[in-house]
């Protein structure tokens, strides 16, 4: 096992103050990962039409199905920045690939933060070295903490599993807070694991994980320019394959969707202004497509997501939000529960004194709301959250 | 012309204290319009799957073309009451048909209100002999007070026109506030009018005229399980057919758009917490179903809502909007304008000072935000407010 100074074998991590959003503060903004050897690798981007001048390069360059660096920054998205967004990020890789003596083509960049704005170069350019200086193998959190915006804490995930041949670790990292949508829920998330898994298999398992885990949560149902989600697998020379048979091969997978719904639900957790998480499960339906789209409309509603923030058992906000899912159902026969408190029972409103069961279920921070439909056996869930006066005012005042 | 005290010729309006939501209050929650004799009629109600039973016996009685009564409460929705929710709409319209002495076929019910509970009929039926008994040609709005909720004030409209062969006129009334959305806009509304149109062709009018107005506009993105925007016209033994040319067909159908239009601005104008009015105008499609995608996306985006409360002109945020819209453009050819400033021209951020300028425009309490993709000759308009913590709060305390 890796001791605490080597969370992960193979990885090395650095971070370092650039002043990215302003000149001489001491906030780590710039950070970086690298392997020992290329590691081999997948990521899943945005949907976006609008995506960042980083995101296109991570394409492009994650075609290779090997990576060795990732280069991030917080407080500059890099969005919308023309030509030179795109020339921008090029340089700033080139320099940290001369300096870590390997191909540009194997490092790729990330970036967070306000859209519209030119890199700061002139600030970037030359804490590169240095940061490459710092890169040590215990230091992960610095990264973790670098890459936040409006988060209020880092959020890492370490998760170890077994294969017929070897144990194997994952570690991944993330950032969150707004602009998190189904579409793409994170906006930055790099998952790091010992284990060699060849790129076709990874990016596989990778976009079925995010689709059962980052693409299953919502705050403001918008979608960033800039969400990726990276992993990167056996970034040390004895790194061991994993094995080609589907026990082992299901191992992975499941510790791989496990790290990235823990990343997902802190993500969702620590929110703009989210004083409630809760897990909206539609069941019921003939086909999970179908689940998925009424359990978006609940997570999505405004009114249902001011409702939890009023600790109001609003069933009929959340039944007439199902309503408009495009997905047709009998409204007289559905079950809901909220908070694991039945309230309406085959379309009526159950008898008992629901309500104030109802409402104290909902005064914890987390709770599930369950709408059966009795149209099949399929089922989705979606994790959303409450709507603040919070998270007004922080998204009010963003830029200001 | 009609003088003040009959605003429009052939209708009655009454309204009274019924007690719907509580009993022994003094506010105006049950209200009725009667015509002197049976109005040729055309409505149109919620696409929202679960509705109320006012509206499915609204969708029964209009099929006759005719109506010569609407009783309307506020306080209480009649939704998802089950099988009693029907027989209690029923039973009400009845009660009032009996001392009207007209055919029950020819009232239709309007509710609105809170969901889930069944109507106060003990409350109710008493009141109707007296609400018929007070029926006068001048209190309409006494019928618009009435018909509020969370409205802060009542919506009317009227509206004068000319055919070739008679003078007509139009008067509207509505209510709003919360649950507006583009698939019906407005909860509630009724519009009268003195000239006699054919019930098909009233009907076509009043389709493309929601379509062009109400259903462009959006407070939160829910859509109601109450909707209904009735029509009647024709109310009294002299009425005047509408000319068959499409001069006189043309003079009506703008008068009819022109007073949904208005309503549908003032709806969202009263908005639940709203303090900005937002015209969102996508240009330069393809066709107009692309510009009204892009347009929603952008006038339903929470944190473009929230960005025009705080009166920061984020760009970033509307571009972003934009690409989620499942229409494929040019984020690089794009121009975009805030309260009337260019702020993008070709894709670029303008370089005066546009921030200052566009800052100031959007203190105003309406302004525009007009994006052109530059694709072609096709637009649309979509109305949309901002999100105020006061939303927020009116939302999450509603059944405190």
């Amino acid at each position: 096992m890796t001791g605490n100074n080597q969370p992960i074998k193979g990885f090395r991590f650095g971070a370092i103050a650039a002043g990215v959003k302003k000149a001489d503060t001491e906030r780590l903004d710039l950070a970086l990962i690298a392997s020992d050897i290329p590691a081999q690798a997948a990521g899943v981007t945005t949907r976006n039409l609008v995506c960042a001048a980083p995101v296109e390069i991570v394409r492009e360059r994650l075609q290779s199905g090997f990576c060795q660096a990732v280069l991030m920054n917080s407080g500059n998205a890099n969005a919308y920045t023309g030509i030179r967004g795109k020339s921008d990020a090029y340089e700033l890789t080139q320099l940290a690939a001369k300096k870590l003596d390997i191909s540009p083509e194997l490092i790729v960049p990330m970036s967070t933060g306000v859209i519209g704005n030119p890199l700061p170069m002139e600030r970037l350019r030359p804490k590169i070295p240095s940061l490459v200086e710092r890169l040590c193998s215990g230091s992960y959190m610095d990264v973790a903490h670098a890459i936040m915006t409006t988060d209020t804490k880092p959020k890492t995930v370490i998760l170890d599993g077994e294969t017929s041949n070897t144990p194997f670790r994952i570690l991944g990292m993330a950032k969150g807070a707004g602009m998190i949508a189904p579409d793409m829920a994170t906006l930055l998330a790099v998952i790091l694991t010992d284990i060699k898994v060849r790129p076709s298999l990874l990016k596989e398992f990778l976009v079925e994980a995010a689709a059962e885990t980052f693409n299953r949560v919502t705050i403001d149902g918008d979608t960033s320019t800039n969400d990726t989600l990276l992993v990167l697998s056996g970034g040390h020379q004895g790194a061991i394959d994993l094995g080609q048979n589907s026990s082992d091969e299901d191992s992975f997978f499941w510790a791989l969707k496990t790290a990235c719904k823990d990343l997902a639900r802190q993500i969702v957790r620590d929110g703009e202004g989210v004083t409630k998480v809760v897990e909206i499960r539609v069941v019921g339906t003939e086909n999970e497509a179908d689940a998925l789209k009424i359990a978006r409309k609940i997570a999505e509603s405004p009114l249902v997501k001011t409702a939890f923030h009023g600790e109001d058992p609003n069933w009929g906000r959340i039944i007439s939000s199902a309503g408009r899912g495009g997905v047709l159902f009998r409204p007289d026969i559905v079950d809901l529960s909220i908070g694991g408190i039945p309230v309406v029972r085959n379309g009526t409103l159950v008898s008992e004194d629901w309500e104030t069961a109802a409402h104290t279920a909902m005064q914890q921070p987390e709770f599930t709301v369950e709408l059966d439909l009795k149209m099949g056996d399929s089922s989705a869930t979606v994790l959303t959250t409450d709507f603040s006066e919070e998270y007004v005012s922080i998204n009010a005042d963003y830029r200001s």
